[in-house]
């Protein structure tokens, strides 16, 4: 499988490449040895503890015949799959479904779909969105995943009135059959309600956060009825883990890109981390990051509970199109990013250019050559763009995309991120940030015990300046 | 029309809101009222020199009426209508697109379309992207608009060679009635190519660049055929521009907005300008707002030729999905940002939230109010969480999102991009740091001419590093 590795590429975030104002001396990753090693032990623990659950999804594999076996038995009874879920309930969703299937997976006949359903994932709770939506499908047809861990997600919990509503005045009692439940195997609104309705229901283990769970059966029940292979996602994933079970840096595909970027923010003012596809399938992976990275690190206070103030604020950016819109600033602007590049090394789809008649400049290069060919040019083109002004990247190598590449790409992120969140001195695994906003938005819905909430906003918004 | 104007509320942004440290005190904006009327001025004798163009595309009625011509004598031909464009030549497409029409449009039958095509915008040259394309799309019934402003666009060109060649091979000689142009009036090969093949097209005036040019044929084109009401975008560009067309700070929406901006990135560290849709449909404003203020403004050399490095890297966010994934990091992260919120007023549809059977506290308190409820209590609620921490943002709001609003948001912003480019004293109009790119591409394709890039890159690409 050596062959089938997921390669990073770190030439040009090194001093060789870009200079020492903005490189990394080789010096300087040594002088984290020592703590690489402090950091890797509590990584063991925190996955042999399962403190931490995310490490072991891979080998969940009763889990993985019970998804495969629901959908198998379910799949052909739908015309669609609708996911109603946020966040992560929601992104690693979407990015498998990118990655792995189609482009215009819902515009392709059932036919080519080999019977298994249209898929969509409702992420959002705009009402014009939402509305429009039941124009598209038909709820009797469609099997509704409820995802939400705590199983009291606002938005989710909104769209569960809507459309458990929708179903009981399609097809009255027999609705359940038109529900699947993915929440804490014990506790919260959505189990009671699964358990009380009977309705299918999967778990996701309580030691997984949201943001870590697309290897759950979050993401796997959806994979499943996409039609995306389960084991080989759990293999790649497993052999990542496999991996990245040595403290050696250099040895560490993970710990070496969560200290090249710990660096880059903390010694070199690089305050963005930009995550830029070179290609399009992968582009939703870089969405997938940026809550991953953004919620796991944006911290103000550290494990031995100091006030501080980190986080990289991850962008995502998508190779050629953006080169038309950020390369401008990402070459001549401030010199506050540190790039990675999401690149295939074999497509699984090409196509030669063909030739035009006539005496056209602008063609003529391009004739004869395949389009990854010019893709790939542009990529190494920006790199080199960038090289030269001494802005780092690296690049994160797909030998192909399929589910195996796909399984190595997440765990290795996972663990490059709890691993920063060691190097920040940060708790990686909460988000307290978000608590403010949700007690507002319970006290401007009325909701009992927060009328002290609603009063302080409307304080504050009484005043506007506006024009 | 006065309560049909978009509002910038720009309280969260003033020091009475969020502390002296982060927020602008009412003296510094005074600071700037003679720099503002020098540079209405500059910005005035732009536009009536016609040196930039952008300005009164809005009155372009004889550009505007033949398109309308156009599109109604061939819509009911087409299954498809596909842009082969990239940057300027897309992203405002899609936005056009995703703001206007319906969130699923090519999953609705023809009828739901009223007999108007399926619209896509191909803005890539992932191979893999590109060859799936043609699954979903039969050539014999689809108009193709190529878009390109030099006409000589590689991606562009790429995409022109493949679907060319496909449309002649399919209906041989007459393939030219399937594909409409859209470039420079006289220059380019794009140009020559219409004029020989005698294909129908449209121009994009020289004196508007690519970033500033959705209102020219560019965009306009696309949205004809999405039954798009051409009139009403540009009768709210021309409104806007009328409300604009004053130096005092505190009536122009636009200035003022650029002049916080400058000052939030140049006084307050904030490198980073969020823009963060609270509606689905405008989130796609947001990506075209990332070309626009990038392009513009991220330069290295400033009007006197000194070298600089500027510009503030802009990010798009959408509400609420991404409180569940970056608003951990804007209210707990470091102080870097400044936010936007576009935000709607009245929205074209609504559900009021049903209620569930049971003692279930996380639906209790949402049943019964409207959905919309909920999404403008959540964007509250995010603005005063941001507030309380001291992070900056402004609303954009938008009485209805409709075709007057959305051309009055264009004009705004690009007004608000122009006047920022004089503020920060850099060519807001060029985009030389894209060039290294493209010579860099040309010499790895073989280009003539460009042999001595393809070797530097090579050398330079020599010695990797990789795990």
């Amino acid at each position: 499988m050596k062959n089938k590795q997921l390669v990073l590429d770190y030439t040009n975030t090194i001093s060789d490449s870009i200079g020492t104002e903005h490189g990394i001396m080789p010096g300087e990753i040594n002088e984290y040895l020592k703590k690489a090693g402090e950091c890797h032990r509590i990584m063991k623990s925190d996955r042999e503890s399962e403190r931490i659950g995310f490490f072991n999804l891979p080998f969940h594999k009763k889990t993985m015949k019970r998804i495969n076996d629901f959908v198998q038995s379910r799949y052909r009874q739908y015309e669609n799959f609708v996911v109603l879920g946020i966040g992560g309930s929601a992104l690693g969703n979407i990015a498998l479904l990118s990655s792995l299937k189609h482009p215009y997976y819902n515009l392709l006949n059932r036919k080519e779909r080999k019977n298994y359903p249209r898929i969509f994932v409702l992420d959002n709770i705009d009402p014009e969105l939402v509305v429009n939506f039941l124009d598209v499908i038909n709820p009797r047809n469609t099997l509704f995943n409820v995802i939400s861990k705590s199983g009291s997600t606002a938005e989710t919990a909104a769209q569960f009135l809507i459309f458990t509503d929708l179903l009981r005045k399609k097809i009255g009692k027999k609705f359940v059959r038109n529900l699947v439940v993915t929440t804490d195997p014990e506790q919260g609104d959505l189990r009671s309600i699964a358990e009380e309705y009977g309705i299918q229901s999967f778990d996701i283990p309580p030691n997984v956060g949201g943001r870590f769970s697309v290897l759950t059966s979050v993401g796997l029940l959806t994979a499943g009825f996409a039609n995306i292979k389960l084991n080989q996602l759990l293999s790649g994933a497993a052999d990542m883990l496999q991996r990245c079970d040595t403290s050696d840096l250099f040895k560490n595909p993970a710990y070496l890109n969560a200290l090249i970027h710990y660096l880059m923010d903390t010694k070199r003012k690089k305050n963005i981390s930009v995550m830029m596809s070179y290609s399009s399938p992968l582009f939703s992976w870089a969405d997938w990051y940026r809550q991953l990275w953004a919620e796991s690190l944006g911290k103000n206070v550290d494990l031995d509970g100091n006030p501080v103030s980190v986080g990289q604020t991850p962008v995502n950016a998508l190779g050629v199109t953006d080169q038309h819109s950020q390369v401008q600033l990402y070459t001549e602007g401030p010199n506050d990013k540190v790039f990675t590049f999401l690149t295939v090394e074999k497509y699984r789809k090409d196509i030669k250019l063909p030739k035009f008649k006539g005496d056209y400049s602008s063609l003529e290069y391009l004739s004869g050559n395949r389009l990854s060919q010019l893709f790939d040019a542009e990529m190494r083109a920006t790199e080199y763009a960038l090289t030269q002004q001494q802005r780092p990247s690296c690049r994160v190598i797909f030998p192909q995309i399929n589910e195996y590449t796909i399984g190595q790409f997440i765990m290795m992120y996972e663990i490059q991120t709890a691993f920063a969140g060691l190097l920040y001195n940060i708790d990686a695994f909460n988000q307290p940030g978000v608590e403010a906003g949700k007690r507002a938005t319970y006290g401007l819905l009325g909701r009992n015990g927060y009328a002290e909430e609603a009063k302080r906003i409307r304080a504050q918004e009484k005043d506007r300046v506006r024009m």
